[in-house]
């Protein structure tokens, strides 16, 4: 068994209940390192162009990397993927906890999961016990729910579930998969597992993960829980979790308010963690192997909410569920959270959407009686919690067409509503400005998983710097896309968490290295590991090529396009097509890709070693 | 034989190679009228929903009414009608001269042609016999050239022929057929022939049309011509054609100028016809039987393009060309003019593409290297003129491009030029505003066409009213559109010329009930008639919603919804989706119309006898 993996695969086949433990191959090892490589090479392998995700032949991959189950700094992770009902490509989403760890102790870097399922069912991992078993009982439970009821029945506190809530059964395209408090969010996967009728995998194992060198890591704990301390981020994470992000981002323009309209939110200091945490905050968690801590668990003292509390909200649920819907009522924001984490929906998509509906009926394009009843006027909390729940059992008109999506809902209410949809290819937009920070204008453009902060990460490089350089200069944009691309996908390989990027380094390099030198003994040098990095990116890219993606798809929301932000630190701001088009030519040049089409080059798919992608894309 | 029709219908089938002469139907005289009617009914009978407009399944449709051939003012015209290339519906395009007249000569009342030759052929109708005949010689040839060398081959002089140019030869999506120099040029038509290998029908006959009361039809002959005299503006029809309205539709504020982003032409003054039909005219033509002798043809005496001759150009072509170009250089818009009828486009489509593609170009969207080389700013005449040669053969990939139409090439485009695509079901926008004239807001979204002017007629009805009225108020706009859609059905199926509007009335009246007695002896009241006008439009309705369209498809271009014109007379004018909401809620209950769906109800299907619709759209 080579070191830092556990070596082996799950595959499941919901359809005829049948259960495979099969080697993990060399060439998975080598080539794609772990995580987020694993998974995209075996979606790229196993499913055929223009399947519907819904469908039994879509697949649904849960895999760790080699620092899993090990003491590496922010390796207690695990990554999810699967064919986007959302996007139609793949989609990865990552989340925290304990569950990427205990599959590796349980002796497994992945499952791959296929079919579908008559009846819901859960999968039970306990060491080299491996079975599908009812879940009748659990059908139409909430997340946390699930979860206790799993722990229960099993009767083993140390169980680690990821499970689906009402939204996932009910295939709302943007439902999440929920883990503890923990949420892998984005793309739908939530919704892919609900059509396999596959409501939780609940995991145990008990196996160690051998490493090449534990001193090693144990020496890079050190170091990196050193560095936490040292560095004013990680020390932020530690003390806010994401949330003292809504004034960083707020203070410079960039936080996207009332759908988009305005990037400066006048509630800032309600909902910021400098004022919440002090006096919110009731505990502070931490996942596997992790110095920083950054869960903040708050708790509403009074009011309306009193007694509800949520994990964080973390910055991105501040921004979906507070300012992009112009609700300052902190609240308000918990007590949504909190309902779509029980309910298993994504909080980023399901603000985009409620924003979109709230500018739809402040412009009369929906009528109250066309918003099941709901006052949809921005900053109206109590329309959003109830508009959550229609969303999630697809309740009425609105949460029916809401459940699809923005993009698919701006095409059924039509009238011009597709200008006010706040997504790039289906994705619903993060929260991070693509006018404020112009290189987001690129980075989400190009994301093979459209409107996610996970694909580049810009911000990290650009937020310090003058409104001129950030917001009004397309030079080095592309540049800076393409190397956090590389490290992102990297350290979804490893896996790593993104909190850690500005230790572990926003381009490809010597920690990363060290990463899978100590876990795996594998001597890398940094060109092999962007290499790496190029060909599963690639290998992603092409997956979408062969779904019909082309450089068109590569745009942004025509609000982005063509209007500038109105007032504020960024006023002005704005990524205009022309812009767009003159990163997206350098940005291909930079990749390797065909400028009219956008599609990699045959000449750098076979450097790649994807000479079979190659032909798939390009013929023989 | 019924009087008013000569009571046969001709069926060519282009694969076969057939022709059969067939009887009118009693029903579609009974309860079609004529020219539109009949072919709407034809359609609907015989096209399965879903085929490709440029598969052999497709039919074209050449139609007279009762009104062709005799002493009716105003019924120089025909009517073909095919699934548009463009819209995916039913299109009809009028078309003036003396065509429809000799058909009626030639014995028919309908031409009903299906199939796809092997090779380019020519109808060839005289009197009762008729023929395919090769036009292998003929390929190629601009309009004129085959007019020209038809008459010659056949020599005769007085043989009417209606044909395509290589537009529609090269299948661009906005073909017109060109008859004389009068044209049918919208809803690309020309490329359906094109698509036929069917380059021409040439029509000789001698018969004359049996008319219930030939006095009667005398004396309505001098009473409009009486009035003619009387009223402004067809004086001014008869003086300038339709290039006065340049000055009027500006001085309103509302000329569509450099593609929708201004209403206030600055160059308004060198293009319209007070300044130039005096300076430019070398001749008056009169359609068959019209009193106003609207057609004008004017000749550049100076400059770059001395020498080249036009019809008009139209107002229409005017906007389109002009205005909307931001060209006031009127020798390049009469060259523009003169090149896309005998190259067989329309001006209309041509001139939205190309404003489309200037927007492109000063937005960075579109590079001069995709341009075919081509400068294209707002205001190039020349760069226009090579652009109509690039569309019209396909030329590179800007002529490839836009020879799609402006929705689907902006669908290729992308980068947010969907907001930049003036067009309504896929059809161009015509030369009246939606915004300086609220009742074209909704008057363009509910066409069965898409953006035709020649579907509701509001603006003859709001043009004098003032600013508050035309412009800020909602109030009667679905009324007016409705009424105006049925004068327009039934003036189409009669067939007489809209520029006898005012006379005939803007809403189905007497004198519509006279010219059907006159030519038919049938003695029909107000009321009969504007239910067949209902009959007529609720199955081109249904037509439509056989093919997909639902109520969402009824809407505007984004930035007519979005934006307010900016300077001129109209300042502030603005179709919000609220209102266009609002007025297509109170359209639909005028229609008898579902509210949700925009599908004509079952209830009204079956009080105009379309039953068998009905069933078609809800199912039994």
């Amino acid at each position: 068994m080579p070191k830092g993996y556990a070596g082996k695969k799950l595959e499941v086949d919901l359809t005829t209940q049948s259960i495979e433990k099969k080697p993990l191959e060399a060439d998975l090892i080598k080539n794609f390192i772990g995580g987020t490589g694993f998974a995209i090479k075996i979606l790229y392998d196993n499913l055929k162009p223009g399947i519907d995700p819904f469908s039994p032949e879509n697949i649904v991959v849960f895999a760790a990397g080699p620092a899993q189950g090990t003491l590496v700094p922010g390796s207690g992770r695990c990554i999810t993927v699967s064919k986007s009902p959302l996007t139609g490509s793949t989609f990865r989403s990552c989340f925290g906890g304990f569950f990427g760890p205990e599959l590796k102790y349980a002796g497994c870097d992945l499952i791959v999961i296929r079919g579908r399922s008559e009846k819901p069912v859960f999968l039970y991992v306990n060491d080299g016990d491996v079975q599908l078993r009812s879940a009748q009982q659990l059908w139409g439970s909430s997340t946390y729910t699930t979860q206790d009821t799993l722990r229960d029945e099993i009767d083993d506190k140390k169980l680690q579930v990821a499970c689906i809530g009402p939204a996932g059964e009910n295939l709302v395209r943007f439902s999440s998969i929920v883990h503890d408090i923990h949420v892998g969010g984005r793309g739908g996967l939530g919704a892919v597992m609900g059509s396999k009728k596959l409501k939780a995998i609940a995991v145990r194992g008990t196996k160690e993960v051998e490493v090449a060198d534990d001193d090693g890591i144990r020496e890079l704990w050190k170091e990196v829980s050193r560095k936490v301390k040292e560095s004013v981020t990680t020390r932020n994470l530690s003390v806010f979790g994401t949330t003292f992000m809504v004034a960083s981002i707020n203070k410079v323009g960039g936080l996207g308010t009332r759908n988009w309209q305005e990037e400066f939110f006048e509630g800032w200091e309600k909902i910021t963690g400098e004022t919440t945490v002090p006096k919110y905050k009731i505990k502070d968690l931490a996942c596997h192997s992790c110095p920083i801590g950054c869960v903040k668990v708050q708790k509403i003292r009074e009011g309306k909410h009193r007694g509800v509390w949520s994990k964080g909200p973390e910055y991105e649920t501040l921004y979906s569920l507070g300012s992009l819907l112009g609700v300052d009522d902190f609240g308000a924001i918990v007590a949504a959270a909190r309902a779509c984490d029980e309910l298993g929906l994504d909080t980023i998509s399901t603000g985009v959407n409620v924003a979109f509906a709230m500018e739809c009926s402040e412009r009369g394009i929906l009528r109250q009686e066309e918003t099941n009843g709901l006052d949809l006027r921005f900053g109206n909390g109590e329309a959003l919690i109830e508009c959550i729940r229609n969303i999630a059992n697809r309740e009425g008109w609105l949460g029916r067409t809401l459940a699809e999506g923005v993009k698919r809902a701006s095409e059924v209410i039509g009238l011009g509503s597709q200008y006010l949809a706040m997504h790039v290819k289906g994705l619903e937009l993060a929260g991070h400005s693509p006018r404020a920070i112009k290189g987001w204008g690129l980075g989400y453009s190009v994301a093979n998983r459209g409107g996610s902060h996970h694909d580049a990460r810009v911000h990290s490089l650009d937020y310090g710097k003058p409104v001129e350089e950030r917001a009004f200069t397309i030079e080095g944009k592309p540049e800076g896309v393409a190397s956090t691309q590389e490290s992102a996908v990297i350290g979804d390989s490893l896996i790593v968490c993104r909190l850690f990027e500005s230790i572990y380094g926003l381009s490809v390099g010597q920690e990363h290295c060290r990463v899978l030198r100590l876990t795996t003994g594998r001597d890398v040098e940094v060109p092999e590991l962007v290499r790496a990095a190029e060909r599963i990116y690639n290998l992603e890219r092409c997956f979408a090529v062969r779904e019909g993606f082309t450089r068109r798809d590569d745009a942004l929301p025509m609000r982005i396009m063509f209007e500038s932000i109105p007032e504020g630190p960024s006023k002005g701001a704005q990524t205009k097509p022309r812009e767009l088009k003159t990163m997206l030519d350098r940005f291909y040049a930079i990749r390797g890709w065909d400028l009219e089409s956008g599609k990699p080059t045959q000449e750098k798919l076979n450097e790649l070693g994807l000479d079979y992608a190659a032909r798939d894309i390009w013929g023989e």
